[in-house]
């Protein structure tokens, strides 16, 4: 067995001690005598599993007491939905455009706003400056009386980040974050949001699986058009468990948490997170064969995309790539070109290797 | 590591080779370099995986070729809520209720219907009887113009089943079936029904997945209120890949269905099925210390609920089970009780061993 380094956006590379964990205990979770996918839910033993899970995920990003954390399903896309039929509550949303996730959203309210009795409005979008960068302050124009600010504060396909509090929209109403592509990359201040939600597969787990954490007071709007499982309350109020929740992409989230705990928690990942990146950025802004477009203050520390400037190479490049055990650098059909996604589970040394490979390449081609 | 013989409701025992292969996969699958849950849902590989998953799905329930097979997530308790959005279309829908699960389907049918701008009617119930039979064509009352009609037919909690065609209500409205607890375990003619549906986490891999087989003519009648994750028309359009599809949880299920296909196939599985149940309800039928209160033509060969007519045994049982290696028997809260769900992985040494740990118990303490 060999292992790539896998630079996938997601489903992407989880930790190898996580994968090893799991495999050891897929036929007898802890003297269980059957495996975690087997277990009932509502039994002793996975109820640990969840309750574990939550514990250190509210560890690791500091989840105040105040708000809740919601094991779902349905991916981010179906929180485009969700999020609507959950706050809208009849009145007018903003959503701020940054790149492909957060333009999804905005039309997923779009779709369902007027059905849903509400209204969704475009506060601010770079899509005419090609999604290169962050919104500027003045380019937003935000209603003070919104039912809450969308945001998508990683771009995975554009490689544009929000990274620090600072970026943040001034805005009194409460900020819904969809943190699919970077949560668990960095610390961040959970008390700035109304809520935040990750699809898991990306930094957390496997797909199928998506986390809300959500300020409690925003529980219990939800129109009546809502289905009960899509009801936030509802599935606070049942620990995430009005139905058989996805056990299995629980339990692996859960190791990757404990995981992430023995590397040091958010804090260390966030110093190996930055080292990794600013190895590969480093590189770009010094190469002139190739180049990344986005702003240097909007860079992504978790997808970065970048173009070969002689586009004829890319298949050779790629097919390089495969062949020295660096995978899945092939960039989203809408940009094209390349994209390295270098999210937790990627060591230093797979940025390393790609680095060196893309040298070696240049050098060759250049 | 000892395996226990597992009678859970769900999530329930998977056959053992399927875990096995699993784990061994776990980090690198087939030489790609990383395992399932690591792959990019659209790569070749994963493809290779979705579709051949479907492949052996149509095969094993000889699904007709205008009826398309869609791997969706949130479980049957999703469904309650997708299929008045997709299928009401403005009407009226009738709901057969013979047990909790069609209630519960019937109740999320109320909930969402008027503001769906439809009805749900409740065109026939068993509650008065104790959920302990089918219904008799004489208590249905089915409307001919209704937009479909909904039943489940297999009850996992009160153990009562709709096994063959002749039991089916006489209808020429869509059908459609909540099959999630006896899918798989027997031949089924797909062709009498608009749409099955059925959540993995009994007889097809881990909770997270529904798999909904739907008529082709039934697609594109979604409301306007209907997340466009939850149309079907979407999904069927997409590959159900709108968005990253639950991948772990569809390639377990693609070896269960592998495993099936080598077992035999359906047919094998129904003998199979069908001799575990004869044998649990004939011991119980000649016991005076067990009862079993379905009525024999509606008896469950998946589920079968069973009380000791004297309950101040019903801890000890467990606990002696527990120490046999028979584990989840108790029934659920709602009824009281035992209950041995002995789905596809249950061999019959497993039904063996409980009739033998029964008997033996009776004659303890009868």
């Amino acid at each position: 067995m060999t292992r790539v380094f896998n630079f996938s956006a997601g489903p992407a590379a989880l930790p190898e001690p996580v994968l090893r964990q799991a495999a050891e205990e897929m036929l007898d979770w802890h003297g269980a005598g059957c495996g975690v996918m087997e277990m009932s839910h509502r039994g002793k033993e996975f109820t640990a599993i969840i309750e574990r899970a939550e514990a250190d995920l509210r560890e690791l990003l500091a989840v105040p007491a105040n708000y809740r954390v919601l094991f779902l399903q349905g991916g981010a896309t179906q929180q485009f939905a969700q999020i609507p039929m959950n706050l809208l509550g009849g009145g007018s949303a903003d959503y701020l455009v940054t790149g492909t996730w957060s333009k999804k959203a905005y039309n997923e309210a779009q779709h369902l706003a007027a059905p849903l009795g509400g209204r969704a409005r475009l506060a601010g979008s770079t899509e005419a400056a090609g999604f290169n960068r962050l919104l500027r302050a003045d380019e937003m124009q935000l209603d003070p009386g919104a039912s809450y600010l969308h945001l998508c504060s990683n771009e995975t396909i554009h490689g544009v980040e929000l990274g620090t509090p600072g970026q943040l929209p001034e805005s009194r109403v409460p900020l819904v974050a969809d943190m699919s592509s970077h949560i668990l990359s960095r610390p961040v201040d959970v008390s700035r949001f109304g809520m935040i939600y990750a699809g898991a597969q990306k930094n957390i787990g496997p797909s199928g699986l998506v986390i809300v954490v959500i300020r409690d007071d925003l529980l219990g709007r939800a129109v009546p058009a809502t289905p009960s499982v899509m009801d936030y309350k509802v599935m606070a109020d049942s620990g995430s468990m009005l139905n058989t929740p996805p056990t299995y992409a629980i339990y692996v989230a859960g190791l990757v948490f404990q995981w992430l705990r023995a590397q040091g928690g958010l804090a260390a990942m966030e110093a190996r997170n930055a080292a990794k990146a600013a190895l590969l950025y480093d590189f770009l802004d010094t190469s002139d064969f190739y180049d990344n477009r986005v702003e240097p203050a909007s860079r992504s520390r978790m997808n970065i995309p970048f173009l070969l400037r002689d586009e004829s190479f890319n298949a050779a490049f790629l097919t390089g790539a495969q062949a020295a055990g660096l995978t899945q650098l092939k960039g989203h059909k809408s940009v094209g070109g390349m994209r390295a996604s270098i999210y937790n589970a990627m060591p230093l040394e797979g940025v390393a290797a790609l680095v060196d490979y893309m040298r070696e390449f240049a050098a060759r081609h250049g």
